[in-house]
């Protein structure tokens, strides 16, 4: 309440740089600047587009700091995850990262999951640094499991992981600490299960496409998890997957799975569709989502059961779902760009609007009207050029971009970062154009 | 726009459990339950009764899973938060939890800090996990601090932090892993800092005072930080501090800097207070959060400096301010119960409402109305007996309690939590009622 009524009198807003009801920001408070060049130890395109726009800091190899305009995207592709997952009933908890041993050694993980980081207590124990939370929920599902009336259910959460991977060189694509949506659903046979894995598979298409990604299903391996899987997989040449797609038909198969004589053709440029003979090429593509039947893969080392409606115990069938959040952060970034920086789809954009005010003209009038109309603003009120506003408005990316200045009179130049040309405006269009 | 439809129709919010954007939920599909009795091998109060009516579920000493409606508590907890650090001009970042070695070297508290947890890659290299985050928030500073122009600023995050404590007993209120907000202040000199180390202050008593706790402003020796910081303590029995307190005045002291004399004088019941003269008698305390004129503590090992209006180098002033958020779960939990269970404040609940049919009524139309007055409803529509159902809800502890049974007629019994006394009402009323 306290907040609303801040947001409400500009004169308020203006000491602060954020207010999170109307999401008001001013640029010359936000205390990360743009960078004259991306960092030469970044290779992937998507960590030079978000360092050089200061939506991230690298602390180290795999690992980043989320820094204002990058958590105002991550929480956007979060909000969006999460109203999915909701509506096919996911129910959320936030399970720990410290992890005990003795979960991992009834898995057999402890020794063969090679990216798990350890640490130990001063006063004795070994843990896990959490790479994904099998380990944890099984037990967890075991207190609350009785009875086939205790299911099917599927909780999720949205949490930070740790891997140690091998090569963290794909900017937010693959880090060693990395948040992740990770949903468990619980059921009492294998019919149950495919019920809600199909499900899941279709809210994962709604979410990918409500961020703007063409996310492929791509028959996979599954690698250390089950047979039963498929991968969400976006084309992109900063993909470390190869995929196997055929330009007729929805045939999409991981290189992983493929037979060596088919590799061999598709290569010599002669694959063919299995489904449709339509034709077969590689592409590189970023797996930002996966989805598992793991069938009682760990029901059984922790004995989760359930009794039937005779009385019975039988075993619990269970799924797994995966989503790479920041991963997806570093996608958008990935695919939305052009050669002056980022260009954020609207759904994702840390703001809809950029508001600068060049050549001593005020936008503050302006600001008001966009924020009072529940838009939201990050407000260029610097005392800087006029070039280096519009080189940090074209790396930042936001979708709107609207000038006050001088030279223009009473209207306002409006232009939309993803095309080419601005028009003059009254402004009291804006709103209106502005709004989806 | 696709969860505001959904949640519009009942139909399909009686699919799903879960619905974010009116808070809808019924009990049946909730995957936890209330326990007969509190695990034995837990002692704190807050965790038994937060154990007991399914907020939380203990993992191992001082590690917890926050469940639905624990989490449920947590967001609100944090959205209050985050609504006053906003006001006074925090901008939100996440940083890591992973920290490299040197940064910790480089502030002689890689050996120090006793309670450092301590993780080694299979490439190499050696990683803290933060237990804070000085040694990453000041080299982020180093990034963007240039000129006095870019002072003063402000940067928070609630993020998960690791502690390797001694006897992790007290439940929520002391974890090896809990959720934190810590603020880092950047300034150019101690004066400005001091300015704004009162506006935070401010802010924490606006944050403890919407939570509905009464925090004492005590003066502590601020342990590794520094000697200029205050502690907000919360007096319950349950707290692990030792707190002098004036009967007349706001003289508060934490045991930690009071001299012994002081301390004898108090234990034999014949403290005096230093201000007013006033008896000062010893209380327990729950530390809910502190603050800290760092000054250059850790701009210091960084050479973290900017340049004045005469361009000359000058060093950065920093302060530092925490608040247990996982704790302040714990806090309220502690402070907020009868011999029933759980009483929650209006602000965190995790629902406004508790509606319970019993006895084969419905309190379907009733569910829908409320849910369209954007109230929060916890609908127990399970089909288990009515002593069952009243129990659970008090366990629960939602602000307001209401009954449809046949035994009502055309009316309904509308109940608070923390009230004696039931009275039946026309369902048209419920709404005013609830509304805050």
């Amino acid at each position: 309440m306290l907040q609303i009524s801040f947001c409400g009198k500009l004169g308020a807003g203006l000491i602060s740089p954020f207010c999170d009801k109307l999401s008001l920001m001013l640029q010359s408070k936000l205390f990360t600047k743009t960078l004259r060049e991306a960092p030469k130890d970044e290779e992937a395109l998507n960590a030079k587009l978000l360092l050089r726009a200061g939506f991230v800091d690298k602390l180290m190899a795999g690992v980043y700091t989320f820094l204002p305009l990058g958590l105002r995207v991550l929480n956007k592709i979060e909000t969006v995850i999460r109203e999915e997952m909701n509506a096919i009933g996911g129910q959320e908890v936030l399970m720990p990262a410290l992890q005990p041993k003795e979960n991992w050694e009834a898995t057999g993980r402890w020794n063969s999951f090679e990216a798990l980081y350890k640490t130990t207590s001063r006063f004795g124990g070994e843990y896990a640094l959490g790479p994904t939370h099998e380990e944890i929920i099984v037990p967890l599902g075991k207190k609350f499991i009785f009875s086939y009336k205790d299911l099917p259910f599927a909780a999720y959460q949205i949490q930070t992981k740790f891997r140690d991977e091998k090569r963290p060189k794909g900017g937010l694509l693959r880090g060693r600490e990395f948040k992740m949506k990770d949903l468990y659903s619980f059921h009492t046979d294998p019919e149950d299960l495919l019920k809600y894995y199909a499900k899941a598979l279709a809210a994962y298409k709604k979410i990918f496409k409500r961020l703007g990604l063409k996310a492929l299903v791509v028959e996979a391996s599954g690698g250390t998890f089950s047979k039963y899987s498929h991968e969400f997989q976006v084309l992109s040449p900063g993909g470390e997957d190869l995929i196997y797609v055929c330009s007729k038909c929805d045939f999409a198969k991981n290189k992983e799975i493929v037979d060596e004589a088919f590799v061999r053709a598709a290569e010599a440029g002669k694959g063919s569709c299995p489904n449709c003979g339509g034709k077969v090429t590689a592409e590189n593509g970023i797996e930002v989502g996966n989805i598992f039947q793991l069938n009682t893969k760990y029901s059984d080392p922790f004995a989760l059961k359930y009794k039937d409606e005779k009385g019975e115990e039988k075993i619990v069938y269970m799924g797994c779902y995966g989503i790479g959040v920041s991963r997806l952060l570093g996608t958008i970034a990935e695919i939305y760009n052009d050669e002056k920086g980022l260009v954020w789809p609207k759904p994702v954009a840390p703001f809809a609007v950029h508001l600068l005010e060049l050549n001593g003209a005020s936008a503050k009038k302006i600001y008001a009207e966009l924020t009072k109309a529940g838009i939201e603003v990050l407000y260029d009120d610097r005392k800087i050029s006029a070039g280096a506003k519009l080189n940090d408005s074209d790396l930042l990316g936001i979708p709107y971009r609207i000038i006050v200045s001088p030279k223009t009179g009473a209207r306002v130049e409006f232009k939309e970062r993803s095309k080419k040309t601005a028009k003059l405006v009254n402004p009291k269009q804006l709103v209106k154009l502005v709004r989806p």
